[in-house]
């Protein structure tokens, strides 16, 4: 297998089919790696223009003036092989190919193109991504090597603290991947890679895994599949990525039929048995999940926690209303965590400090009133402290969100110091700004008890994982 | 039973232990009923106050010119009781108590409060509320009797078009049902009333059902169910509710032991047998889900499609990514649904106008080009169309809105006309005008392809369940 180092991390780019059209993908492209902040040199090539948004085009590979790393190519799919075949003899050692046209079409035209793209990377040794994917995102480098509509959008970054890990995303469908993204920033999820491996007529999402597991950057890969075609890499991969302490949540598609036959249209991938998928991941301790929501949770939970998993199921409900605690608790116990009633001592300190129609069993109800007098930092604190808690879930209204920045200082200090994993979330919908908040005091925010509770699970699964593996001391 | 009347649709209110303080509970109660727009005539009562807002303050509710139809109570638990009465002896006919103090607290004296309320309400025929609740919205009137802070947000009024029917709540928990409130806002639910019950010392959880399942302006009533002290009524009113095909969505909660335990100490609720309460609502057609993101899901599903509900479980899925197609097809798999090919004639059809490259399997991937050059209705109308279509799950990007604004009005047109469910739905986040345009057109937008499959099989339940009843021809 190339390197991926030129292809993720490259000095310099030439985009191959730019265009001035801000409407077109061959326009969105340039803009992107212009306006993402990339470091390195890029050049333009296009037959049409002469100069593109201040570079000077030229007109072909073999007339950049010297090998790039990495050639981003938008040209019509019957150029592709030809641009390749350039680049590699130029000296490049890695394209991501945007343009479609190849074997997620019907007829034999398309296949054929698609083999001969497999068998230029090779004879190249190159690191080629795509084609018909959308590209990729290094957010540490930074570059935007893709035309994905939501890395344009202006909103403010995320926040996390200074413990949560990089989430890289692997999907062969580009909708998909940077949809994790543009669902997971809300969040704060602090994303390092989006990597769209479209029809992966050269590198595989497990090519990509292989790079992300050793990347430094990255704790939690996230992988939307269609189909692998290298499944048995699988095994030593995640055995590399449990050594490294690095979760694998996934998602496998194309269970049902309809599914099946889209996906063989779609980046012509055979889908397999789901089963054997599904016993795959759970031999091999990645999380499976069917939606977006819960791989996001999951991530959430694994990125900011990873450093302090659970011990056990014994968790703690904190909340400031008691049908929210109620409901949390519910939750909890339906994704096999045990919600027990807090020991003595602990719930005597609580007992101090609240007010006395607040309720110290578990779940424990603050109150609004005991909210605005104690605020969230010390009872968490007092409920994190006891041995017989392993984690806690808070779920509280996010209407508002200066309770929480009132106290910022409090709870970066806990965030700093817990070793615990203490999952905020909002029974409302949560207050963007409180959400930032809680990030940099290094807590994720839940959008339900019910997410918290199936988050929390996930961890457990995952620390149960890592205990059971050969040579671990529980 | 009393009367519900004056107490949701009131022509005058006393705020009895009125404030100037905006920060104090007292206060807000004030503030809410004065800019909720509530048309009718309010008194003020303050024994430390002269006027409040402009109103000049009585200092007893004996001392008001005119007996009120509904009374506001938010003086301490202690005097309750003397108001209350002062209130039946004059002549009010309703009265909501937001004071906390009752059986929810240790020990006897709050439970003798508590039961004095009962035999007041009792005397006088009054329709009390509460107590310890956060007192109720009536939408239509207006009235904002809640000091909720999910009221006092700025958002913009949702839009859905002319077809959906309101959305009532009804919780013991006012933080809960007031959450309801506020998550289903930005999907554009149009609420009728939300009820926090609270202690139920006066009205259960049943009588405000009894009355809102005759109110012409409620077509789905949602309830959140810590333990129902009369649940024997619960049949005949699920029969009434069916009979004015009204949906009933439900959660009962309480299912752990901590829940129960917290149950007791929060609105003093004893929960019950999960298994038994969970074959009443089977038995009688409510729909019953865990979580709060479910229940909103079901409720936009029934207030938009309650005239045009499946006739099977026959779904087209319609996408414009390969990838979030496959995984709404196996999100609708999953679900219980049905995704077969499409019938020849309908995709014979399609592939007039489509690009070569989309595909017309199902699911049908428009492709990013099919959608730029068609749109969404044209499509959509010739799916609905077929005879082998029930109905219509669409996943796509809503990352931008003009692609649906642009086509407003041909969507209004297909929302109008369409007798099948149409479920659009994001896989990314939903652009907030994307989702308000598609509501004025008569389609709910759904956070997921998988949010839109579960809503979508609860439909389905929904008919089915009707098709049961005797006498219906299926």
């Amino acid at each position: 297998m190339p390197s991926l180092d030129a292809l993720f991390s490259p000095r310099s780019i030439a985009l191959v089919g730019a265009s001035p059209d801000p409407h077109a993908i061959r326009g969105r492209m340039v803009s992107a790696v212009l306006d993402g902040g990339y470091p390195g040199t890029v050049y333009a090539i296009s037959r049409s223009h002469r100069a593109i948004r201040g570079l000077s085009c030229y007109r072909s590979v073999a007339d950049l003036p010297r090998a790039v790393d990495l050639a981003i190519i938008t040209v019509p799919a019957r150029y592709v092989a030809d641009v390749l075949e350039a680049c590699g003899e130029g000296g490049t050692r890695a394209a991501v190919i945007i343009s479609s046209g190849f074997a997620e079409e019907r007829g034999a035209e398309g296949r054929a193109r698609q083999e001969r793209v497999t068998a230029l990377a090779e004879r190249h040794d190159m690191a080629v991504l795509g084609p018909n994917g959308e590209g990729f995102l290094n957010a540490a480098l930074p570059l935007r090597a893709s035309f994905s509509p939501v890395l344009a959008d202006g909103a403010p970054p995320s926040a996390p603290g200074k413990r949560a890990r990089g989430v890289a995303v692997i999907s062969q469908s580009g909708g998909i991947g940077f949809s994790f993204y543009d669902r997971g920033r809300p969040r704060c999820l602090p994303f390092s890679y989006v990597v769209s491996t479209g029809n992966e007529a050269g590198l595989s999402t497990l090519d990509v895994l292989e790079h992300l597991v050793s990347d430094p950057a990255t704790g939690v890969v996230m992988m939307f599949i269609e189909g692998l075609r290298d499944a048995e890499r699988f095994a030593p991969l995640a055995a590399r990525a449990a050594r490294a302490r690095k979760a694998l949540i996934v998602t496998k598609v194309g269970r049902s039929d309809a599914a099946a036959r889209a996906a063989l249209s779609h980046t012509a991938s055979i889908t397999g048995s789901h089963s054997a998928y599904e016993a795959m991941f759970r031999a091999h301790g990645a999380l499976s999940f069917p939606d977006a929501d819960r791989m996001l949770n999951a991530a959430a939970a694994l990125s900011y926690f990873h450093d302090r998993l659970p011990r056990g199921r014994r968790t703690a409900v904190l909340t400031t209303s008691g049908g929210a605690g109620i409901w949390a608790a519910d939750a909890c116990v339906d994704a096999g965590l045990e919600v027990g009633p807090i020991d003595a001592a602990t719930r005597a300190r609580l007992d101090e400090r609240l007010p006395s129609y607040a309720s110290t069993a578990n779940p424990v109800d603050l109150t609004a009133q005991g909210l605005f007098e104690h605020g969230y930092a010390k009872p968490l604190e007092l409920l994190a402290a006891s041995d017989a808690v392993d984690a806690v879930v808070v779920s509280c209204s996010m209407v508002r969100s200066d309770l929480i920045t009132a106290e910022i200082d409090a709870l970066k200090c806990l965030g700093a110091r817990s070793d615990k994993p203490i999952l905020f979330s909002a029974y409302t919908r949560a207050n963007p700004e409180a959400v930032r908040a809680l990030a940099s005091a290094d807590f994720p925010c839940f959008a339900s008890g019910h997410d918290a509770a199936n988050a929390l699970a996930a961890l457990v699964e995952y620390r149960e994982f890592l205990d059971s593996l050969p040579g671990t001391t529980p």
